[in-house]
Parts: structure tokens; C-alpha cells; sequence
């Protein structure tokens, strides 16, 4: 029998760090206010995120929305978004979203104030804040005290599984679709008992509009899929996370401080090339994206040149680490170029143009089309990517640091880094496959 | 222009040779008789081929059928036929095709008496003998002697481009099929634009019982499509002939005894392996449907194993000859084993099971799928043949001989092999590229 209780006493805030959010919670709101009323600003402060909802997990942090009425000029509700943040966050640095904001912290509680619009004029829908705010009031109705309990369980579990949270770095379950499983199923165990017995598309609610792996339409909102960000992946990954709990419940299930395994670097055969980037200072929401692009645009160069790509993996540290892996350490000698049918009337052009080529072998015949063999240059993988990789868009900001790009070899790497551990402890989820072996 | 005529004095037999062809068709038939009337036996000597039709070229060679009434059982008949045979040839050899028969030669005519039934008894169908007689007697109704010309110009047009023959060894244009193509087109000229200017399937007559590449339905036999042997490649080798002559007419067009051009050996970056066995004493017919069976096992080998192959080549000569090239040296290091979907009762079992094995990475998820990778030994391409062609049936003779196989590198071997020459030479048609460059 697993102790929940033990659990929840381990990843709950306690009373001390529930005063602590309190009292911050109602300085930051009151001194927001206060400054919008001494600078005429028409905007208010509105606390949201899992402290506002009471199932927050120990050591959480604080979100604070800035709501300014629509008629600002966009510019200058940044402006003024920023200067309440650092009025509020005096340690505080900006960062960049939708919106610029500041990050700052108040007695180790890390908090974002986020400057926004009240509302989409002349769009019918709901804007994100009052959406936001309508979360948190129908969670409070919803969930009693022993209910929160049971979503920070189902939270505890997906961030040890590597799926929680919604942001482009996981496209995983957020804490508001938590919240709305245990609120349809009741506890975190039958939640489990849902991913471990659904297969294909899970759709909580049928609704066609929704292609996504996953629907559960938002209550307060009927136009929005809650799940939309989560991926086939992730969905798959708490699928098989959630069979093996229910085939063999343990509490290492649990253990976020589970150290991550020290994979055994070894030769695969293969052909390892580890691309770095210059890291730019964004929001992993708008990095991870470009990261994704980078990867693509790297497997895609390895498919164009039929290096056989088998295997990758990212990691974001100093820099940007892509690790692509190749069956071939260099392309092709031989190049088959597909001319056409025999039975047309460019076949003829196709055979004297080639003629007075250089060219291995060919015109010649297989069924009814005609192709050459010509014998190429050989490339590197590395060589590949740095002759070629001007041609992939890889994001708004990471195109421009292209020329930072540099290549390590696998042979060659002493010590371990972490993109090689994360690529050898590849799992079904992170290091849990040893928990039933 | 072309001067046709000095084409066909150059290929069309002369008055002395047709004259022995005569006295020994005459020797031949009247003898057989004689034989069947001393001895007995219920057969008759029948002379078929191109000289009996008037198409014959230079050089050519004579066949008599000994038709046997179909009372006769199997084993008497081929007893019988072969007892004819050599008392027509005294030096003939025997040799097996549907039945055994004899080859030999008289005054220089390559012969060869072949034993076969009168007719099919039970069924309705046109008997074998009785509709090559049928053909004879339509063929010399419908062409006179300028249009028997224009056979020739047509038969050796195909031979030097290498798709005369309805035989397993070319799968091409039977003589009869080209017979009949200048009865329906007029001259030579005409079957040229046929083939240069059509697409797709070559459907002279529209019969849907037939679905290959070319179907001409025999005048004689209307349930016979007398272009059944007519290989795509070879429909669009013809093709390709027709329109490059048209665009360009030489008189290498028809010059059989163009000399073997000499291919450059290259190094192509590839892993070229001979693979020869010990050549059967058989017929054409029955081999090379063997020998294609023989590069299919070998090609599928290399594709089962990841080789790339990328081009091949056979030869019969002192041994039977396969040539195959493939992309890789080694097969690859790494095996993907692909596993259930994530989102079936199986999976579990999956992991689990694998995660007590040795791998070297995973189980992992892509997808909704899991699957694991284990480092497997690397193989040559002669290692993986060697160890694996017991699993493929490459023919009735060919099977038995599958100890004889040897291997050899390309790049050990000293001095010119005719396979190597093909697969170097490999053009839409045997050499004829040159002519237009």
C-alpha cells in the first residue's frame, strides 16, 4: 500500500510556507492597486496560478497579473506593466512572452508579475485573465480540501513521470487540467485507472472541433480544449506510467528527488554529433519551439542526405546541445538520379544530356524509367549541417545564431554532459523503467 | 539515310545457304519419316522456326518437331524422340527442356529435334505443335517477300538492341510476334513510330483477359497473347531504341557484331560482391528463371539486412555469375526492435520483459509507440548470403548447388570478368548510348 499521506506531507506547502505565500499574496495585490490608484493607471492586480486554487506544491511560486483596460496603447501598457513590476520586484529582471515581465522574488518566493489586456475587444470570446480568474473561482467550488490533496498527488506524479505542465519545454498536462481530472473522476487513482485503460484519441468530451490527442473541454469556456497542448507523447508516456503504477504501485513514483540515472556511455556503432547554439535569453515557451525547430531542420538535413538518423535528444544548459545520431559517419559515394519514363518524350533528352556528362553508370533502365548514377563528394554529418543549415528556418531568434553553431564528436567527449545522459537514459519515462525491473 | 539493302544482304542468308538449308530440311524430315514408318511409331516430323516462315536470319539454325499421338505414354515418347535425334544427328548432344531432345549440328545448321504430343486430349485448347503450324502456314499467307525483309530489318534492329527473344534470358520479341508486327504495321519504319510515340501499356489489341506490359492477341489462337514474354524493361528498351533511331537513324542500329565495349572498372564508394555458383547443364529456359530467383534472394538479403542495394548484374558463363552492390559494407550496428503502442494491454509486458535483457538503450517512447535498440553483431554482405541463402529456394537445380557458392571482392579482383563489364556497361541498351553522344 502506497502512504498518500506521507506523500503529501513530503510535496504539500506547510502552514509556515502557507503564511508566508499569504502574506505576500496580499502585498503584492494591495501595494498593485495602490500604485495603479497614485498613477491613475486602469488596471488591476489578480493573483491566479495554483496558490490561488489551493493546490499548489511546496516551494511553488507566485503569479501576478497586471489587467489593464484595452484602450492602452500596446507600448504603453508594457511600459507601465514593467515599471509596476519593478515597483513590486525591486531585484527583479525582465523577461520576455506575449508581454515583456518582471521576475523577481520576495523572501525565496519566486514571482512573476505579468502585465495584460482585460479584454479582447471585439472578439466575443473570453480573454485569457477572465478565463484565468473563472479557473480559479470554479476549482474553489468544485474542490474541497481532501480533493486538492488528490490533484497534488496527480501533480506529483506527472512531474516524475516528465509530463506536467503545458509550456513548449514538456507539452505535458497542466495544473488547471489536473484539477479538472480529479474534479470529473474524483481521485487521483481512478484518474490513473482513465490513462491506463483508454486507448487512441483520449476525448474526455466528444467534441469534432478538437483534433488534438487529448479533449477535455474547458467548463468555463466551451470553445477551448483544456488538454490541447498535450502531445501524443506525453499522453503515451502517463499512459504507460500509469499501467505500471496500477500493476505495481510504489512510491519511488513519487520521488521527485530521485537522482537521475548515470547512464553507461558506450558505442552504439553509430555516428554521435552534439550541435551547440548560443543560448538566448528567452522564455523556455519561446525557446523550446525553436529548439524543436533546430532538431527538425538537423534530422531533416540527415534524411536529405540519407545518413539513416536514428536517435536525438536536447538539452539546455550553457548553450543549446542538439544531439543527433547517424547510422552513416559519411553520405553516399553514389548518387541515383531519377530520370523519366522511357515512354515519354523527354527520355530522349534525358539520355543525350547525360551523355555528355560525367556520370558512374547509366542511362539505364529499371522497369520503365531511366536513371544515372554519378559518383559525389562524401560528407561528414557536421559537414552536412554547416554547409547547409542556412537553408532551414530555425526560429526568429535562433536563425541569427547560426554562426555560433559548433560541433563536438561523441568519441571525442571526455567526462559526462548531460544532452549524452539524457540521451542513453532515453526511456519510456525518465529512469523509471528500473522501478519494475 | 539508311541503305536498307546493304543491311540485308549483310544479315539476310544467301542462295547458298538457304539451299543447304533446304536439301538438310529435306534430309531431315524425310528421314524422320523413314524412321517412324521402319520403327513403327505413330509421330511426325514437322519443321518449324523462321526458315520455315521465310524470316530467317544469316546463320541460323533448324528445328524439327517429332510429334508423338497423344496415346503414347510420357516416358516411351521421350525414349523414342531421343532414338530419333541421334540417328538424325550422329553428334548430337542431349538436352532438357519441357522434354529432352537432341542438339547437334549438320554441315554447320545448329539442329534440334524435339520430341513432343500431337495434342492436348481433354481439352479444347489449341495444341503447342498444331498452332506452330498454324503460324507458319498464317505467316506466309500474309507476307511476301519484301515484307519478310522487313521482318529482318525488325529482328536484327531488336537483336542489337538486345531485346530479341521471347526466352527467359530476355524476356523480349519473338520472332513470330515481330511477323506479325510488320503484317499489321507494313514495314519496319512503321513498328518504330508504334513504339517511339505510344505510353503505357502497349495494347495493340484491347482484350482485358491480359494484363501484360504488351498484349497482341494471336491471329490463329485468340486465347493467346503472343506478346506475353515482353518484359516492361523490354517494351521500354524497344521504346527507347525506337525513338533515339528515329530522332537519329545510324546504321549501328544493326550491327550484331559490334564489338563489347570496354567499361572503365571505377571505384563507386560501394561493395561490389560477386557471388557465382556452379552452372546445371540446362536450357536457357529452365536456368535463368533460376538465376533471376538467385539475385532476388540475394537482393532481398541485403534489403532484410539494411545493405542498400543499389545495382546488380548476372552472367552465365564458366559458372553462373551474380553481381550485387550495395551502399554499406557492414550491416548496421544498431537493431530497432519496435514494440506495442503504449496504449495496449501489451505493453507493460513489453518493458518488462525487455527491461531484463540486455540493450542498449530504451524501452523508449516515439510517438505512441514504444521500442527498444540492442548492439547486434556486424556482418559482411558475403557473411550474411552465406549464412542466411539456405532460407530462400533459388530454383529446383540451383538449390541443390547452393554449397558451390563462392564470393569474390570487386576490389581483389585483377583483370577484365564479363559481369563486371555489364554492370560497368549498364546503359538503356547494350552500347547503343554512344551512338547519339
Amino acid at each position: 500500500m502506497i502512504d498518500y499521506s506521507a506523500i503529501l506531507n513530503r510535496y504539500r506547502p506547510d502552514e509556515q510556507e502557507l503564511q508566508k505565500l499569504k502574506s505576500i499574496s496580499e502585498y503584492l495585490t494591495t501595494r498593485a492597486s495602490e500604485i495603479c490608484r497614485h498613477k491613475n493607471i486602469r488596471a488591476d492586480p489578480v493573483l491566479v496560478g495554483s496558490y490561488a486554487k489551493g493546490t499548489n506544491l511546496k516551494d511553488g511560486d507566485l503569479d501576478l497579473f497586471i489587467a489593464f483596460d484595452r484602450d492602452y496603447e500596446e507600448k504603453i501598457m508594457e511600459k507601465l506593466g514593467l515599471s509596476i513590476g519593478h515597483d513590486l520586484l525591486p531585484n527583479g529582471k525582465e523577461k520576455y512572452a506575449e508581454h515583456p515581465y518582471v521576475s523577481g522574488e520576495i523572501d525565496g518566493i519566486k514571482i512573476d508579475v505579468v502585465p495584460c489586456f482585460k479584454m479582447e475587444f471585439g472578439q466575443k470570446k473570453i480573454s485569457a485573465v477572465d478565463r484565468t480568474l473563472l479557473h480559479t473561482r470554479y476549482v474553489n467550488e468544485k474542490l474541497d480540501g481532501a480533493s486538492k490533496d488528490q490533484v497534488r498527488l496527480l501533480k506529483v506524479f506527472m512531474k516524475s513521470v516528465g509530463v506536467y505542465g503545458a509550456e513548449a519545454r514538456t507539452y505535458g498536462f497542466s495544473g488547471y487540467l489536473c484539477e479538472l481530472l480529479i474534479i470529473r473522476y474524483g481521485n487521483f487513482e481512478n484518474v490513473l485507472r482513465l490513462f491506463s485503460t483508454t486507448r487512441g484519441r483520449l476525448k474526455i468530451d466528444d467534441d469534432e472541433r478538437f483534433e488534438d490527442p487529448m479533449v477535455l473541454i474547458d467548463p468555463v469556456d466551451p470553445d477551448r480544449n483544456v488538454a490541447s497542448a498535450v502531445s501524443l507523447e506525453s499522453l503515451s508516456r502517463m499512459r504507460i506510467a500509469s499501467k505500471m503504477f496500477l500493476d505495481n504501485p510504489s512510491e519511488s513514483f513519487f520521488d521527485l528527488e530521485r537522482k537521475p540515472i548515470k547512464p553507461k556511455y558506450h558505442d552504439r556503432g553509430t555516428c554521435i554529433r552534439i550541435y551547440s547554439i548560443e543560448k538566448p535569453d528567452l522564455t523556455d515557451d519561446v525557446l523550446y519551439p525553436q529548439i524543436y525547430k533546430f532538431k527538425l531542420a538537423l534530422l531533416r538535413l540527415m534524411e536529405e542526405y540519407n545518413m539513416e538518423p536514428v536517435g536525438s535528444a536536447i538539452d539546455v544548459a550553457d548553450r543549446i546541445y542538439v544531439l543527433i545520431e547517424t547510422r552513416k559517419f559519411i553520405s553516399d559515394s553514389i548518387r541515383i538520379h531519377v530520370g523519366p519514363p522511357a515512354d515519354t518524350s523527354n527520355s530522349i533528352d534525358f539520355i543525350k544530356k547525360w551523355l555528355t556528362r560525367e556520370r558512374s553508370r547509366g542511362p539505364y533502365l529499371v522497369g520503365n524509367r531511366l536513371y544515372v548514377d554519378t559518383v559525389e563528394e562524401r560528407k561528414t554529418p557536421e559537414e552536412i549541417v554547416l554547409s547547409n543549415i542556412s537553408k532551414y528556418s530555425i526560429g526568429k531568434n535562433l536563425d541569427k545564431l547560426k554562426n555560433t553553431i559548433k560541433v563536438q564528436k561523441f568519441e571525442e567527449i571526455k567526462g559526462r554532459i548531460r544532452v549524452l545522459d539524457r540521451f542513453f537514459s532515453e526511456e519510456a519515462f525518465g529512469g523509471l523503467n528500473s522501478l519494475s525491473a
